[in-house]
């Protein structure tokens, strides 16, 4: 039985999931699967790395399925993608970057092409449900394509092949001799300040700067630390700062977005 | 194997969803699938418009169970009722009024009576738990009784039919010569105004006014429109009030119950 | 098909549930459900109680796993534990106390010592993701561990018996001639107040006693009570405090934790 895995900003107090669902069910066999609905509205950067952390984690087979879509009914792509056996289905507006962004670009020359995994504008209207919305694609296509998707549908069927999926609006960290820049990509809820700064690409005790905030004492874990603010390596590799039974978020007043500079000490 | 789907004001945070969906689990081999538990507190209302937004969309033999029960342990009956192929399981308050609502009030003379959807009141207690409490029917009745329903019990073992469901509190929106009065049913979690006018029933260019506001452009999506509030036909075919990035609820200050008038231009 | 129920504090904005489902999904085909994951933050007392009013109606076979991990990366240990047919892992911080307690505690001699059921320390760490991260045991060693469990491993597998569980912080109630003292264990989403006082230990007219309050009234439902506060037995056979149409949490301004005192009229 296939998994379907969502992925929206619509949140669980209105009906928009519920719809989705019911959709789904009727039309497959498949198992949902929610990933979060959690999602800020409109925020694609956010879900773009909610789905880095979480994709690696779920079986080949599975078919995810991202609602974040500012841009319904306007002229924006709905892309199906196939990578490491997984398959995606979002809006062409970079959510699905971090997962298969570079993969889904060519590059130059016909090996590349031919080893660059399949992404389709999944444009076939006899999939969709008939007389939809333009408001709702979650319900109206997004929902009836994954389970066509399930059901053995190939992408082919779905719309012409694309190579030029729509790219994340996103900076990656650079690494330099004694030094590192990158940025605060989510604050969780527990008010840790997650970076995009890999501990292992950093071969130096880490000083970490943001704002006039100094942040230079590293923890292995939670539990044992001491009061005041602290770098610790998250469960992405990445560095964070965490404060020991309290809000990193809170206490150094920094938020998403920020860069933060790491150094020697 | 069927599928019981739920909708509650429980919330998550407390154990009330987790023990019913034990229960269930302890009974029959249903699958689970969550509508929502954030119906808010006691709203009758909004879980009825839920339900009559979500359930056309799931298949037929679903079992919708709507614990929305402020008179939980009083003498309101728990109805079971079928519609269009579908199972509902509710208390008598209302909620199922706008999926089973007309069709389970029968017509004068026999052959609409014949023709009438089964309903029943739950009464038969053999299939409660035993020593069940006197606040949470979810667990102590709706949880078995649907697992029981998913086993194959008929309504009829459930208790006598009856056919005088209470009604909502509601008044559907009227259409006249240019003319169209209706209500701000819900707001969702962007802010978009939802109201039940039906855009099909309005043969020209509508202008809605509510409150002291006018509101008379028409957009066909929202990624394209402009600043400031417009008119969309949104996802259940009525007139919604939204705003572009932004939230029409609390840039015009209004909410749900607002009474709103379309007019021509 | 094995049922794994999960409970966190993780929340559900954040990848962290939705990364343990897919090791979960990845390694066995368990059916996985979930209590909550909107547990507080390190709240290992409320995920205790919320544990205590669930389990009871899960069938065997069920495998709970408790992710309120505080200590997550030092040196607390993962337990696990088997009670009634149902298996628990947890860290080992008490948030298991009320529903395995004292029965993995052994009494003096042989016999008790047989009887009691298994509990082991989860060592092994070849059932672990290879690589963990040292904040995130939800995902590298509870869930695969879990799996593990669903797929036949024997606790014994796991790591080596243990009989010293670490206990909840918890006085529980007391009961005398015409009074017992007890504690708001829980406030709900309807603002009601939890006491942990069973009624049925209570063979007089109860009046409660909470820092200047005193509520005489006693009803037996929600929905026919009168204004004002009054005394309830609610769904675990436990004295709450209700207000009709409102919050007694708003309106006697307690919370959890306040001590109350059943005396007579």
């Amino acid at each position: 039985m296939a998994t379907i895995a969502l992925l929206t900003d619509f949140g669980t107090r209105d009906p928009y999931v519920a719809a989705m669902k019911g959709v789904i069910a009727s039309r497959c066999d498949a198992r949902i699967a929610d990933l979060t609905h959690e999602i800020a509205p409109f925020d694609v950067f956010g879900a773009a790395f909610f789905l880095r952390d979480v994709v690696p984690y779920w079986p080949p087979g599975t078919i995810f399925v991202a609602v974040i879509d500012p841009g319904v009914g306007t002229s924006r792509r709905i892309v199906a993608a196939q990578h490491d056996g997984r398959t995606f289905l979002a809006p062409d507006n970079g959510v699905l970057s971090l997962v298969i962004g570079r993969a889904a670009v060519p590059a130059a020359g016909p090996v590349a092409s031919r080893r660059r995994p399949p992404a389709v504008s999944v444009q076939n209207e006899s999939f969709f449900l008939p007389n939809g919305s333009t408001t709702f694609h979650g319900r109206d296509r997004f929902a009836p394509v994954a389970a066509a998707i399930a059901n053995g549908t190939a992408l082919s069927e779905l719309g012409p092949p694309i190579d030029d999926l729509v790219h994340l609006d996103y900076t990656p960290p650079s690494y330099g001799d004694g030094r590192a820049e990158g940025t605060i990509i989510a604050v969780d809820r527990f008010g840790n300040l997650i970076t995009d700064i890999e501990a292992a690409k950093i071969a130096f005790a880490p000083v970490l700067r943001a704002g006039s905030h100094v942040v230079d004492r590293v923890e292995q874990n939670y539990g044992d630390a001491k009061r005041g603010a602290f770098l610790i390596v998250g469960s992405t590799g990445c560095l964070e700062v965490s404060v020991a039974n309290g809000s990193a978020a809170d206490v150094l007043q920094l938020g998403r977005g920020e860069r933060v500079s790491i150094v020697t000490k």
